[in-house]
């Protein structure tokens, strides 16, 4: 028999999506009758009046609530130990995330330790992590303000143990969000080059999944649409922010790819970025996505040829012929996204650092690399690392 | 903004798909500890070994069980009663359906009746049904054997009231199975004739829901890919049988085409098929819907143009120019599959019942017709069911 035909699916968050639906979050089923909402440290959940509009909504369904606002762009085990303290003193029974990645992903670290009781890296796998079974959680409820992670319809986050210097990704099926509001109006203030990092991280989670070793057939309906989507729609996003129509697509995407994380997964790509905004949390991880990708899909070039002309097809709507058709659109998005000139260097990185990232990626990413279409040696990884840092 | 970008997604059930699987049984999480196992009144689920191997995997599991087997093709409510007595008296705590839609709508039925109390009829919707509130139902597990209503992944269902003459769905997010397990060797000794039906079932489930109204990203998503899987290996499972990489595939469309029922829904062709199997239970299912789908369909070939066009790509791997390209392919799909001679008068219809055909199908099927690409008057349907019943 060809192709694989035996694989689960079982997303059980309920999605909302829609242009100002969190305006609506009153008449939806929630969770519980007090929220630990958890918020950036930065200002714009305020400023932009999201974080007003989630309470006056919580208000009206007769929710209370508490506020969590320290959440840093690389999130840290601090800030979940802190949360969830928070969590705990307040009575919270339920935990919502409003913002990027940072804040959903450190709002699930806080729903399984506030439930769990202990120290959350006793629960994360892998690394220094203490391995232990996550048996439930709070219930979650995600409200992604970027488009990207994906992270309000999967079953995993990424939480960085600022002692241990371990960016290490967690994931059981209790922290699936109950409720995902995806509303791309939260999306129009984000600004052009963070659109494209973001967007990105998106097209990444779905062209890894697609040529992960764990593909399915439901993996692969959601991952061709999101590269499709984002080809198209991710370029004007970044050039014109206001587009509403635009934004609604690649937010969709990014909810698509998310999807992809919860029927596929990640594969060595995001390992080897972990490992480089680990050494330098300043560099956004769609950025260092960014960057990896050409020496990163380069390698599998010939090993899943099929994929990657498939992925091309549906990219740029013409047949292919060649695999390396879809390194050349990537290419082009790249460019209509002005994201073809991120230099490491810019960051810190030189070749110096190359072993050290070799190490750490494949300590806390071994699940990730086993996705890749064939196993790479540590050789390979450095040569990646290397032809990326060179890069200029 | 162009098309429609609001929309929800929440289908809880967990899927297990694959050759095989019904054999892993023992091995998933199942919702209880003693289940009712719901099958047909024919012989097959006895003689061909599946009851046995259900059986099998339940006791290594340390689940007790009792079987009903009286379920007839088009299921009845007097049995549904039946089997929730049944249920009652053995203190089940979960239902499983076991065969083709009849056994696990009969299960979905007797689950709801068994925690709600009292008589099923007050749970429906519509017709003559109570309109009752469902709050809660037993937990289902359903394995389908069959290829084409989808319903081990909807939440949906479809019983006749004998008494009443109605052939009435009914729907609730209660009666999504929380597990499902679709294995495609349970597939391989149906008959070629009832194969294209059921085949033809899930086609139209995700044809009329690509069409209906309520279509969204997600649903359109599922809907081609179920469309075009059909198109391209539905012959070849009607012409060979055993051939197992064609069961899968059309398997596999019928869970997505589930999937679309679940995101879209049926549209007024589903609504008159009941009309007309309501009146000769003989008929079957898909043979109904094939027959009415010519003229059906040749009735919103104007209105929806750009969907007819989308679905004859997929269909044919051709460019489209004209909507018509769809009813020719569809067309060519119902000879390949042999059922393109299907003639009603067969069955007992007659020119005379088309009035009373078209009074059933708005009484009991108007939130169908709702979904419809505009609205048909009384008069459009009669002449559906005219020009559908004089076809020879």
């Amino acid at each position: 028999m060809k192709g694989k035909m035996k694989f689960g699916l079982n997303i059980p968050t309920q999605l909302v999506f829609g242009a100002g639906e969190l305006r609506n979050l009153s008449t939806m089923r929630l969770p519980g009758k007090k929220a630990l909402i958890v918020i950036s440290a930065g200002t714009s959940m305020k400023r932009l009046g999201y974080l007003d509009r989630l309470k006056e909504q919580l208000d009206k369904a007769g929710v209370e609530s508490v506020t969590f606002d320290k959440i840093l762009p690389n999130p840290i085990k601090s800030h979940v130990m802190e949360g969830t303290q928070m969590c705990l003193d307040n009575k919270c029974d339920f935990v919502i995330g409003l913002g990027g990645g940072s804040s959903i992903d450190t709002a699930k670290a806080i729903a399984i330790t506030a439930h769990m009781g202990g120290d959350f890296w006793e629960y994360v796998q892998g690394g220094t992590g203490g391995g232990k079974k996550v048996t439930g959680a709070l219930p979650i409820v995600a409200i992604p303000t970027t488009a990207g992670t994906g992270t309000e319809i999967d079953l995993w986050g990424v939480i960085t143990n600022e002692e241990t210097h371990e960016k290490m990704g967690f994931g059981n099926r209790h922290i699936y969000p109950t409720l995902a509001i995806v509303d791309p109006e939260l999306m129009l203030s984000v600004p052009p080059a963070l659109t494209a990092y973001q967007g990105f991280d998106a097209f990444f989670h779905a062209a890894e999944g697609y040529i992960n070793k764990a593909h399915s057939p439901i993996s692969d309906l959601y991952a061709l649409e999101a590269v499709r989507l984002l080809y198209k729609y991710l370029p004007v996003a970044v050039n014109d922010g206001n587009n509403l129509w635009a934004r609604t697509k690649v937010a969709w995407a990014s909810t698509l790819a998310g999807m992809v994380e919860s029927t596929s997964g990640c594969t060595g790509e995001h390992a080897m970025e972990h490992a480089l905004s680990a050494l330098h949390p300043e560099l956004p991880h769609g950025a260092g996505l960014i960057a990896l990708s050409k020496a990163y899909f380069k390698t599998f070039k010939n090993d899943t040829m099929k994929r990657y002309m498939k992925m091309a097809e549906k990219m740029t709507q013409h047949k292919s012929a060649r695999p390396g058709d879809f390194l050349d659109a990537l290419a082009i998005m790249k460019r209509e996204c002005k994201v073809d000139k991120i230099k490491l260097s810019e960051y810190g990185f030189t070749i110096a650092d190359v072993d050290a990232l070799a190490d750490n990626a494949i300590a806390t990413g071994s699940a990730m690399f086993d996705g890749d279409p064939r196993f790479l040696t540590r050789e390979e990884i450095i040569n990646i690392f290397v032809d990326t840092i060179r890069e200029d």
